[in-house]
C-alpha cells in the first residue's frame, strides 16, 4: 500500500517533521511519501491563505493517482482542495480536518479545536466545522493570536507550547470540552503535554488521516462518485 | 459610486452579457466595470472548477480597493474567493449567490435553486447554501444535466430555457418552492419566463447583488473586520 | 417611486425622526410618506404590545395598495402585522428586524440585537429571530431594561446612547459578536457611536429596509404568492 | 376550578359545539364557560384573520383573571394572543396547538397537522410549529383547500369529513406520520373516523389543551414571569 | 381508572416517597401503586446503572398490562425501558423525564434540570434531552455531584436540599433558564423551596408524569403502533 | 494487540461468520477474539430486544478490560451497552453503528441505512442516528421486514439479498442516499453485490469498527473519561 501525504505550503521543512510523526503510527506494510507545494503560501490559517494554496494543492492531489497512490492525504487542518480533489479522483482522498472532528464526537461529547491565527483563524476553523455538519459537537475553536509561519521559528516552540496548553486547559474548564483537536498539522509534537495536562484524548488530526486512508484501501472504500462525480472535460489555464 | 463586477470564467463573451443585465438596474449615479479572469476555467460549477478560479477571481477583486472602486461584486453563483476577498478588502465585497437566498427567505418559505452541471453542480451548490445557514429554507436544487461550457452555445440556448422552465415547476409543482433562485450568473434571460411559468418570484442573482452592493455603499456598511480580519503578512507565491 | 412607510406606535413625533433617517438615504427618484397608527400602544417592545398594534398597523399598510405606493415597510423592530400584509398586498411589503439580520449575516459570522424592553423585550426579540430562522447566527440579544415610551424623554437621550454603547461593548466582547444591529427603528441617532466604540458594523435597521424596497421595486419583485396567498373573502369587524 | 376557555371567531354556534366536546374530557370537579368574541373574524386560518382577532381574544383572556378563573385557554388551532396573555396573566393561560404537538412528540416519533384554508393555512400552521421549535418532528402539514367559515355548513360536514380522512390516510402513508393532530378545534367530530380509518393516534387539540389547564392548576404551575414578564404600564387605545 | 407505577432502583423506601408524592396530585376517581424492582441498581444516574436497569424495570412495566392496569409509568428521571415497554405495550406508557421537558418547553422559554451524579449524571441527562428533540431550548443540566445512593441518607437531606437551591439560582442567574425542571424522581421535597428561591417554575417530573397518565386514559390516548410496534416473538431468555 | 468482539445474540452460528468477516481486514499483528452472550435476545431489532440484552452484553464487555484485551466491539448495529460500557472502561470500546455512519459522512454527503425488522426497526435505528447527531446526513433507514431470527434461515439467504439490493437501490434512487451502511452485523455477505448494482460505496459497520478499535489502540486514544466519567460504586445485583 503506498499513500501519498500533500502539504500545502512551500515550508520545507515541515515535509521531515511529518514523515517523522507518521513513521510512528503508519503499519509496517505502508509506504509513504511526504510532499509540499513549490508555490502559494508559506502557512494557512485563513480564507486568503487558503485561496493561495488550493489549485496547487490540488495539482499534488491529482497526481497522485497517475503515480499509482493507493490513498492520497491533504495534509493541512483546513483540508485545502479535498473537496475538488475527492471529485476528480477515484482513490480515496482524505483531508486532516474532517477525520480528526468525526472521531471526536465518538471519543466525547463536546470537543474543543485549538488553531493558530488569531480570529481569523478561528473563524476560518468555525466554518469548516459548520461545513462538516459538526458544530453542535463543538465546544470551541481556540486559536493562538500569531502568524503560523512565526509561530514555527525554534525559539518560539516553547512559548507556543505553553500558550496552546493554557488554551487546552480553558477549553476544558470553561467551554466544556471533554476532547481536544490539534488544530494544525504541525503540533504533533505537543499531544502529549496537552493530554496529560488536560486529562482528556488529545487528538493528533495528521496522525488519523493516515490510518483512516489505510483503514479505507484496506476496506476497498472510496469516496462516492455520485457525490463527488468526475468534473466536466473543459479548458482550464494555470 | 464604481463598483467593480469580477466575472470567475476565462469566457469572454460573458463580460458583456453581465454589462447589459446589470445595465438594466443600476442607480443613474453608479459607474461600474465588468472585467474576467484571463487564466482558470472557461465555466465554473464544480469544487473542482472553483478550485482552478479561486486565486485569479481572488487577484481581480484585490486589486479593486487599489484602483479606487468603492465595492466588488464576485459575478458567480458559486461566489468564488469570496471569503478570501472578504478578509483582505475593507470596501464591501459581496457575493451573488449569498445575497440571492437570503432574499429568496424574505420573499417565501421555501426556495429552489435552478443551477447546471448535473449531480456534480446539485451537490456543490447544495453546500454552499448549508455553507450559508439557510439549508432549513431550501426546497431543493435543481441542477441542468449539462457542461455549463457547452450550454452557452447558440443553438442550445432555446433547449436550456426549455430545460431550465421545466425544473422550475418541477421545483414548485413537487419540492414545495415558493421562490425560485436563479444558480448561474448567466442565467438572467431567463427569468421573466420562469416567472411566468411558474407564477412564482424568479430571483437573478447577479441584479440583486449589484443593488445590495450600492445599498451597502450608501450605508456606508461593509463586510465585518472582526469576523473577517486582514490576513498575516507573509510569502505568498503565484 | 413611492413608498409608505408606517411606524405601529400612537407617538407622533417618531413621524419626523423616521422621515430625517430615510431621508439621508433614499435615491434621489424615491418619494416616500411617514404615517403611524392612532390607536393602540405608544410604544411597542413585547408580544402585549404587538398584540394591540397589529390590526391598526395592518389597516396602514392595507391602504398602501389602494394609494398606489410601490412599496410598504413595517417600521418598527417587532415588524407587526408583517405577514398579514405580506398575504393581504401584491406589492412589497417589508418589515425592518427581517431585513437587517439577513444583512448582518452578510456582513459577519455572529451578530447581536441592541433592544429595549427588559427581559420582555429580549424573549420577544429571540423568538423573531427564531422566527426568520436565523437564531444559529444570533450571539445575543441584549435588552435596556426600560419602557420605550420613557427612554424617549429629551433628558434620557444622552442615558440611553451611554447604555446602549455599553451593551454593544459586551455583545462584541463578552457573546462573541462580529456585528450590532439595532433593535428599535428609533436607534439610528446612536448606530455612529456604536460603530465607533465597538468597532464592528452596526445596522440600522430602518435604512436598510427602505434601501430593501426600493431594491425590490427596481427588481420588480414582491413576496411570494403561493407563500402568503390572499385570505379568503369572509366578514371581519372592528 | 374554573376555567376560561375563549373562542377568537365571531361564530357564535361554535360556542355550544366547544363546551360539548370539553363536558366529555372535563374532571367532575371542573366548573367552564365557553365565550366567544364579539369582533374580529368569523373563522381564522391564515395570519390575516389573526391579526383580527388578536386584540379582541386577548380582552377576553384578560378579563379571565379578574373574573377569578384559575385559568385560561385561547381555544383555536392558531393559538391566537397566546403569547401576549402569558405576559400579561398570572394564572396559566393555554393554547390549543402548542399542548397538542407536544403531545404528539410524546406518543409518537413523527406527526402530521390536518388543517384547513388551502396552502395559505399550511404555511400559516408551519411556521406555527417551527415558533414552537418541534418542526424536526412534523411529517406535514395538509390542509383542505376550503375557507373554514363555509367549511362549517351544514351541507358540507359530510365532504369535510372525506377530505379530512383522505388527507390523514396520505399523512400516514405517504409523508410518514405516526400521529394525527386534527389542525382545528372544530374538528373534535371527525377524531374517531380519523383514528379508525389510519390506525394512528388521533389528537384533539382542545381537549388536551383543557386537560392540561386541569394540570396546571392542579400541580399549582403558570407560565414563567421570568420568560413572559408583565408588560410596562403605558398608554395603549382601542 | 388504575395506574401502575414502577421504580426501577432496589431502594425499596422510595415507594413510600413516591405513594405520597402522588397521592397530592392524584384524581379522586385514580386508583394507583407503586412497585420496585428486586433486583438491579440501588440507584440510577448513569449509562451504567440504566444498563443494570432495564431490563427488570421492562419487567415490572409489562406485567402492568396483564394486571389490568389503564397506564404504567417508569418513574425515573432517565426513563428506563420506555421505549421498549412504548413497544411491548397498548395501553399507555409514559416515563417522567419525557412529560416533564415537554411541559417546560410550554411555560417558557429555556428551562434547566437539576440533577444528582457529577458530570457523569450531567452527560446522562444532557444525551436524553437531545434524544427528545429538545436540547434547543436547554439552558443547561446542572448536576450535584453526589452518589444518589449517599444522598438519600437522613442526615445529608439538608445538604441536598441547600446544593440544589444554589444550582437552581445558578441556572437562572448564569445559565439563563426560566423554568426549572428537578432531575430526579426523589427531589419531590425540594420543589417548593426551589421555586421560592428562584422565583421560576419548578416541575416535580413524577408528578405532572402521573396527570399525564390519568389525561392519556381519559382522552383514550396511546402511543402509536405505529412508531412502537409489537416486537417479532422469538426466543428471549433471563 | 488483542481485541474482543461481543455479539449480544444467543444465536451462536454468528460467532463464526464474524470471525471470517473480521479476519478478511485485521492486520498481521492483531489478535482477536469473538464471543457472543449465553442469555438474552435470538436477535436484536428492537428497543425491546435491546433491553434483553443490554446487561448481559455489557458483562461480556465488562470482562475484556480484565482480560487483558487492548479495545473491544460491541458488534451487533444497535451498539447495546456502548455507553454504559464507555463509562465502566478505561480500554477503548466501539460499536458498529456509530462508525459506520461518521465514515459514511466522510465519503459522501448523505448515506441511507439498509437494516432489518420492519417498521420498528427503521424507527429503532432513526432514532441511533440522531442520538449520534448525524440525522441532518440521514437521506433513509430502509429496513426489510422481517424478523432478523427468520431471516438467518439458509433457505432464505437469496431473497434477503434480493430485497436487500433493491432497497439499497431504492435508496440511491429514490432517496438521494450516494452511500450505503448494511444496517446489521450479519450482512457482510451482501456488501459487494449492494455496491456492484448501486454504483455507490457501501459500508460494512463491522468490518470497519474492528480497524477503527486497532486505529485507536495504535494511536493510544480511547474514550473521554471526561465525558463518560467511571460509574459510582454502588449495589447491583443480577
Amino acid at each position: 500500500m503506498r499513500i501519498k501525504i500533500c502539504q500545502p505550503t512551500t515550508h520545507d521543512a515541515s515535509v521531515e517533521k511529518i514523515r517523522k510523526a507518521v513513521e510512528e503510527v503508519v503499519d509496517p506494510g505502508t509506504e509513504f511519501d511526504v510532499i509540499n507545494v513549490k508555490k502559494g503560501p508559506e502557512s494557512l490559517e485563513s480564507n486568503y491563505d487558503e485561496a493561495w494554496a488550493t489549485l496547487f494543492q490540488l495539482n499534488l492531489l491529482e497526481k497522485a493517482e497517475e503515480e499509482g497512490y493507493d490513498a492520497a492525504v491533504s495534509y493541512c487542518f483546513g483540508d485545502p482542495a479535498l473537496k475538488a480533489a475527492k471529485e476528480k479522483l477515484t482513490i480515496p482522498v482524505v483531508g486532516i480536518h474532517e477525520p480528526a472532528i468525526h472521531l471526536a464526537c465518538m471519543l466525547g461529547r463536546k470537543f474543543s479545536i485549538i488553531g493558530i491565527g488569531g480570529c481569523g483563524g478561528r473563524g476560518y476553523l468555525e466554518d469548516l466545522v459548520k461545513e462538516y455538519g459538526l458544530e453542535h459537537r463543538l465546544a470551541s475553536v481556540r486559536s493562538l493570536d500569531m502568524n503560523r509561519a512565526h509561530s514555527r521559528d525554534e525559539q518560539e516552540k516553547e512559548r507556543v507550547e505553553q500558550l496552546l496548553i493554557e488554551e487546552a486547559k480553558k477549553a476544558v474548564e470553561e467551554d466544556g470540552a471533554d476532547t481536544i483537536v490539534m488544530g494544525c498539522g504541525g503540533f504533533s509534537g505537543f499531544i502529549e503535554s496537552a493530554q496529560k495536562e488536560t486529562g482528556v484524548p488529545g487528538i493528533d488530526p495528521g496522525k488519523f488521516a493516515v490510518k483512516l486512508a489505510e483503514d479505507l484501501v484496506k476496506l476497498k472504500l472510496s469516496q462516492s462518485k455520485k457525490a463527488f462525480p468526475k468534473p466536466y472535460t473543459k479548458k482550464r489555464s494555470l
